[in-house]
């Protein structure tokens, strides 16, 4: 109701207790005083209230997705829980062709946590929010006790709108089918682990977490055709490449050599043992374009801050349906399966 | 991309490890197994991609929500976490005019947890949702570590269209305007409470959870002018009729002989020295609508299964603005303040 922000009214708390998961007064203050004031949304219903002109257009599609996040640790370069949670779901609509309008946020907090830490996360998701063009338009905060959870989950849920002529669908792919990266591959993944502190690191590797709505934007309309683009999450470009075989009933073929690694990404991944194809990204996708379409999708990537390190990694094949393979720097081939679960836990 | 449901596989494990959190194979076919063969969603993209036609009646909108649920014990007379998930939002929809079409659901699992509680609690949405006339079209799973969660966390998301006349606000409620509640008070708090064995009951209490959009819908059709609807979750009766008469400058006066109690509850309160106005309800709501339409929305409300104990409780006076009042059973007057914090943890 209140369309302004507000000024931030003092929380008595530095810490969450479990009295600000309760419905009362201390919940509402710490909600106005922490999110409300920050992502500003349209009303203070119980449920927001919405409209946009591109959802009107005949033959246009609402576009609906969801992710919990529980990274841990919370904050680590390059990025934080709350520009991953806004990220992964801005990536989650666009990937499907759509463009993103609204999201939601739902908060599950562990007793105990900073309100300090609260605020940055909120600060970090209202600033990816602005650079990705959506609004945070209603939430929910609920609190457990101390060893029921682990700092804070994030949930976000995203509404956008896929303009009429656009059907992105795996199955789609075609033998002859161009596959391209808009970046490094495991920088997320790398970021994490270094954070944890797993690995001592002289040089620091920052998350890719970033919005990819305004690069599959330039790609869609480069290369009208797309056939499926896919954000190579949990389990890595692995993963979404034996989505899209899988789907498509066509065999992916990849060069080793192609693949564009961070120096320090490729030095960890030596050191553990770990296959950079599986380590997660959060602003990292791959498309798949026709092969008369491959050129200006890439260049058309290439313009954007987020897909300046575009190159084509590979290509859609009649042979070995449902199958990736690797030619890898030595001549030879490699199958890159699905892994079975993943390298690392609580990675997004 | 497949529309039916799908043969159950069988996933190796009993009980969820990290590696279902994944993104590679155990994922996949957890999800497969337990929760897209259930809810058989209309894709499996990234994202839903949906229309309906009443989104695309000139002057509708959208409504979103979101809200998680942590709710302990995860099973409980009544109901379950599942169920409480998919009524809580469609709840909140509904109490906005909207008609609930959409729901996603995200699942944060703490490792251990036993693959055949899942499956009672994806049967148990499936079984509210359709009860609700709704779809759970798309989701997420994420895995933590043993002690970094406990049992399941679900954020359902909703989407629904509010057709062009209604604009239901807190703010529009006026001097005169009579409320109304659609049935018994304080069952979930109650039912959580003694489910959690706090009490030793001969009588067992159901949680009141279900789904309030039909009745809804019945109030609008025979109440055009209904000005505002709450469901009285956390924080119960009392935070929802503060929260009104805080939005509309006015005073609230309710008496206490009208408020509709189980006996049971009533007892459960008076031995513990809880206050059923403050107890959490699952699918209770409190309309307030204009008095010349109060008794078509109470006989509305009435021939509904959800509004059978429906009850006038009191209206909104020009008196003591922005403060609620109950005349006690003695005659004399009490104010309902609003609490801090809850009465009870993790009641949704």
């Amino acid at each position: 109701m209140n369309q302004v922000a507000r000024q931030p009214r003092r929380v008595v708390a530095d810490k969450i207790t479990l009295a600000h998961g309760g419905g009362g007064k201390a919940m509402r203050d710490l909600i106005e005083d922490v999110f409300t004031s920050v992502f500003c949304p349209p009303g203070m219903e119980d449920q927001a209230r919405l409209m946009d002109a591109a959802i009107t257009v005949p033959g246009a599609r609402l576009a609906f997705t969801t992710d919990s996040f529980v990274v841990s640790p919370m904050e680590f370069p390059g990025g934080d829980i709350g520009k991953i949670a806004v990220c992964g779901t801005v990536n989650d609509l666009a990937v499907g062709g759509a463009m993103p309008l609204w999201l939601s946020a739902a908060f599950i907090i562990e007793e105990g946590v900073d309100i300090a830490t609260l605020r940055r996360i909120a600060a970090s998701m209202q600033k990816a929010a602005k650079e990705a063009g959506v609004s945070i338009v209603t939430g929910d905060t609920k609190v457990v006790g101390k060893g029921s959870g682990d700092g804070v989950f994030i949930t976000t849920s995203g509404v956008g709108v896929i303009a009429p002529d656009r059907n992105l669908l795996a199955q789609t792919v075609q033998p002859g089918d161009v596959a391209i990266v808009n970046g490094v591959l495991g920088d997320h993944g790398a970021a994490i682990l270094a954070a944890r502190g797993d690995m001592a690191l002289d040089t620091e590797i920052p998350s890719d977490c970033q919005p990819l709505n305004q690069l599959m934007e330039a790609v869609l309309a480069a290369a009208p055709d797309t056939r499926v683009a896919r954000d190579a999450t949990r389990g890595g470009l692995a993963s979404a490449l034996n989505e899209i075989a899988d789907a498509a009933g066509v065999g992916i073929e990849i060069g080793e050599e192609l693949l564009p690694l961070r120096i320090e990404v490729k030095g960890v991944c030596e050191i553990l043992g770990l296959d950079p194809l599986y380590l997660a990204n959060e602003g990292t996708l791959v498309v798949f374009v026709p092969e008369d379409q491959a050129n200006a999708a890439l260049a058309a990537m290439q313009t954007c801050e987020a897909g300046r390190d575009a190159v084509i990694i590979g290509k859609a094949t009649k042979q070995h349906p449902r199958t990736v393979v690797m030619k890898t720097v030595f001549g030879g081939l490699r199958i890159v399966d699905m892994l079975v679960g993943e390298q690392l836990p609580r990675i997004c």
